[in-house]
C-alpha cells in the first residue's frame, strides 16, 4: 500500500515544489509533513493557508486511496477548511483520515497540526471520488 | 489601491514560488493568474487543486481588502472549494470577488478559469476576518 | 418536468410543514417560497437558518433533477450555507441554480432572497448525486 | 447553564414545529434530539436534511453558547454539511461540539447519528460569532 501511495506522491510536481514529505500511510489514514521556508509564505512570513490546504487535501486523497482497489484513482470533488490558529510554526503535520468511505464517494476529515502536533491549525473536511481506470 | 495590493503581494513567498501574478485589481474584485509549470502538477500532470485554492484564496482575500480601512489586514476564515473541471490548461485565471461586505466580516466568491475563461474549474466561498493593525 | 417536481415536492412531509409552495421550475432553476409563521422562528422571531436551508436544500435536489433522466432521484452529497442578513422578512424565495451538470454530480447554488427580491439573506452550494431507481 | 439555554430554546418556534428536545447540555457540548414523523420527511419517507441541519445548527450554536459571556447570543456565520447515510430512524440525536473558541468566532462540529448513536448520518462544521446584547 505505502508503495502506490509513494509512486503517486513521487509524480505531484507541486509536492516537490512545497518540499513535501509522505510521512505516514496506513488503511484510511495518511500524513504528509511539509517544512517551513519563505518560499512558502503568505504576506506576514507564516505558511500560506495554502500550503496547508494543498498537502491536506493530499493527504486526504491518499487516505480514501488506501480504502479502494488497485486500479481505482481519486480526484478531490470538493472540500471545506477552518483555519483557527495561524500557522506559525517551523513544520507542518498535515493528516487525512476517512471519515465515511462508500462505493462512489468517500469523505475524509484532514487535521492541520505545528510540528509538535499539539495545536491544530486547520480543519478540512473533503469529499472524494473513485474513478476506476 | 492597487499599489497597497501589490505590495502585500509581492509579500508573499508562496504567490512567487507558483509564479503568480497579480493581473487586475479593481474595487470589490481581484484577478491572479498563474502560468502552467511541471513544478505546480497533480500525480495526472494538470494543475494541482492546492495551486487553484491557494491563488483564489488569496483574490479573494485582496478583493475583500479593497472594501476594508487602509489600517486593515484580512485572515481566511475558511472556504469551501468544489472542483467542477480537470485543471488542463495553460494558464489559470483566478478571480476573487466581494459577495457581501460586513463590519467584521467579507463574504467572497472566487472563480478559477482556464486560460480562455471559458470553462469554470473551480468554484470557492470564503469567509474573511479583517483585523486593524 | 413540472409535473415531475411537483409530485415528488408533495411528497415532502416537511415541505407542508414549513408551507413551502413550488413557485416555478424551469430546466436548471427551481424557485420554492415559504411565508413566515410563529412556527418557523429562532430564538429571536426570525426565520430559523434552517428553514432557509431546508427549503433552499430542496430547490438545489429539484434543479439537478430537472438535468437528469426520467428514472432518476437525487439525493444531497454535501451542501454550505453562508448566512449574510438577519432573515427578517414576511417570505423567503429560495431559488436552486444549476452550475455544473455532470454524468454523477451535480453541482448548484442556492440563493435565499427576501420577499422584494432584494436582499441576499443566505448562500448556499450543493453537490447532488443522481441515483436511478 | 441549562436554564440559560433552554430558556433560548424555548423561544425557537422551529424546534417547537419539529418536536425537538433539548437532551444534554454541558461546557462545549449540547445534544438536540427529534422523534420521527411524516411531518418531517422528504419524498423518501425518511428525515429531510434540513431537519438534521436545522437541529445540529441549533445544537452548535447552543454549544458555541456555553463559552461566551452572560450576555452574548450566537448567530451562525456559515455552516457545511456532509450527509453520509439516509437518515433512516426513529429517533435523530444531534451532538454540537466546540472545535475551537475564540474571541468573535467559534468553531464547532455537529454529529448527526441515529437513535442507538451507532450510524453517523450526517456531520457538520460550522463558524458561529458571538454577539454583545
Amino acid at each position: 500500500m505505502y508503495n502506490r501511495i509513494e509512486q503517486s506522491f513521487s509524480r505531484q510536481g507541486l509536492m516537490k515544489t512545497l518540499n513535501a514529505q509522505l510521512a505516514a500511510v496506513e488503511k484510511g489514514q495518511v500524513t504528509i509533513t511539509c517544512e517551513f521556508s519563505e518560499a512558502l509564505t503568505q504576506q506576514h512570513g507564516f505558511f500560506h493557508a495554502g500550503v496547508a490546504t494543498s498537502i491536506v487535501d493530499s493527504a486526504c486523497g491518499y487516505a480514501a486511496l488506501t480504502m479502494l482497489p488497485e486500479n481505482t484513482e481519486v480526484l478531490t470533488v470538493e472540500f471545506k477548511v477552518n483555519f483557527m490558529k495561524p500557522a506559525k510554526t517551523d513544520k507542518l503535520i498535515c493528516i487525512g483520515k476517512v471519515l465515511q468511505s462508500g462505493k462512489t464517494l468517500t469523505v475524509c476529515e484532514g487535521y492541520v497540526y505545528d510540528s509538535k502536533e499539539e495545536k491544530l491549525i486547520a480543519k478540512m473536511t473533503a469529499t472524494m471520488i473513485g474513478v476506476a481506470y
